[in-house]
């Protein structure tokens, strides 16, 4: 099971700043390397967000525990530390350097702080004139509430494209809800359309709107009635046309928002059919959207094997075999080949 | 009409960035004063963002006109400019001076671009020794990019801000055009609270979560049948109770949604009554959570304003009596009394 914010990365851009900020505070300082640690609350570790220098990619891959070495200590009394030699400090983690082959003299340290609390530790090493000054401690301190700031706001972003796609979620969940024979389907869609989204490599921008798509893809329901909805015979003609109008309210529904605007398309063609005769507007192959294409094999397929009150719900091999079977009529063949590899890669047992 | 977005303000720490970033130019530059401007894309204006230096704040009001001024040709051609005497350049925009009575006497100025487009300008002034170089030049355009990432990533949160808020509302707003009588409905409720909150000086977290947990407040109707929902005559018992279930359940569908934790109290009480006789809990006065006394007020006074399958909408005056008659037993008074100062003050038409 993929979570939903899993791709839905960060697109501040962090790096470049912690880049800019450090690359000019180890040229101000003469120092010969740099770091920026977070701190993973869970084991409460510090983790390099940034490694600068001649052995900064092998360190990348470390984590220093708690409370141990210079940075641990800077962690856990959210204090600056200054050290001119660092084989007379018995603080000094020497597993760093054992694993980056990297060697330490000397270290400047400071905790980055957000609103009283630490959330990691910036650091410079190995002053190549001379020894760290307190007016280097003074300058350093400057640099890295810059620091502290990028990654606040990174957080901060993340949260807030969290909460978008978290409360949307919850509603479409909701109202899949409302019938209980499609309870978890939009949840469901959304995870196989992510990964039809990474197995055709869509950049991450589009992936993005894969997502938000596909979660979305039934809102428009809500516009249905519940008589209909819920009716456990056949459909009349004038409550199926009932029915096929839940892509259109749906792009309607989401259609004042200005930032879903390339998600709409996704919504408002999840129904139309490879061959063009599918709805609402009979689109055909390339001139149906991408997305929408990607969303319709996602959405069939949980179609195929979720219960329906006119017949059970059909076995995996089953519904894998009919997506192939109609790709090129409803679906397009590029895109159950996606799924299909996908699928069977990582196994997926559905809900 | 307020739009929604208006209090949903951006926290990220722009000025703090900008701010630190721009000290930091004109310190080492050794320049009298520094700014930053951004562009309306609206009027093709420059505006000011920050305003360093002695004259900083007067000259915060201007606005300069694109393509006039040193400031207008950079943003207009997207290049830095290097003016070592105003008096010789024709391009030099006498009336930011005159306004703001600050003398330039030369002007460094560099754009701001994001993904090769120009979003504004940044400037130091007046060289205290000697004149700006090349060097300063390019100095300057370091900050300036640092500048640029920094507007750039206020502006992507507010973006992310107004789309998780407006994806909601519009959801929000389909539920309750599910009932006829209610469209509109949570809309409305939210403007109201929004006024409350201002009313009440909340602070800017606290009317934020108001915000949420108006515009939310019913969501948990998606949970009750059409049948029940749109019922034209008299509720059974057991069709009352389930209409008296939707602050639970919107408060159960949102509950998964971390950052929403300080939004669920608002939903989940907004029936509670003053004296103790609401529900879900039969909460009474300082144990009912402030936002949900003040979403009740709002609440309850669309509903009075709004007609019924069983009455007319009754008058804004009989309304607002209403309300205050039911203060101390279905309502806090201290609530009511706000709503009543601030609606006559804005005088508000609804919808």
């Amino acid at each position: 099971m993929i979570e939903a914010s899993a791709v839905f990365s960060s697109s501040l851009d962090l790096n470049e700043v912690l880049d800019h900020v450090m690359t000019e505070g180890q040229r101000a300082l003469d120092a010969e390397a740099s770091s920026v640690f977070q701190i993973d609350e869970a084991t409460k570790e510090l983790y390099f967000v940034l490694a600068l220098g001649e052995k900064g990619e092998a360190a990348k891959k470390i984590r220093v525990p708690w409370g141990e070495g210079v940075v641990g200590w800077v962690a856990k009394y959210g204090k600056s530390v200054l050290v001119p030699d660092v084989r007379k400090d018995p603080r000094f983690y020497q597993k760093v350097d054992e694993k980056s082959k990297f060697i330490t003299r000397s270290i400047l340290a400071v905790p980055l702080i957000v609103k009283g609390k630490v959330i990691g530790v910036a650091e410079v090493l190995n002053k190549r004139s001379g020894t760290f000054s307190e007016r280097d401690l003074e300058m350093f301190q400057g640099l890295a509430r810059q620091a502290a700031i990028a990654i606040e706001n990174a957080t901060l972003y993340k949260e807030q494209a969290e909460l978008a796609l978290g409360a949307v979620t919850s509603l479409a969940t909701a109202i899949d809800a409302k019938d209980p024979y499609t309870i978890g389907h939009s949840k469901r869609v959304t995870e196989y359309s992510r990964l039809i989204g990474y197995e055709l490599q869509l950049g991450e921008g589009l992936r993005r709107n894969l997502e938000w798509s596909a979660i979305l893809h039934d809102v428009g329901k809500i516009g249905i009635p519940d008589s209909i909805l819920q009716k456990p015979g056949d459909l009349t003609p004038e409550e199926w046309d009932a029915i096929r109008k839940h892509p259109l309210k749906g792009a309607d529904i989401m259609a004042p928002i200005r930032l879903l605007r390339d998600v709409i398309p996704g919504m408002r063609h999840h129904h139309e059919r490879y061959d063009g005769t599918g709805y609402p507007d009979g689109l055909a192959d390339g001139d149906i959207p991408r997305l929408a294409r990607i969303i319709c094999v996602a959405d069939s397929f949980d179609a195929m094997m979720s219960d329906r009150p006119y017949r059970a719900a059909m076995k995996e091999p089953d519904a894998l075999r009919r997506l192939r079977e109609l790709s090129g009529t409803q679906f397009d063949g590029q895109v159950v080949e996606a799924f299909v590899r996908v699928y069977k890669r990582e196994r997926i047992r559905g809900g």
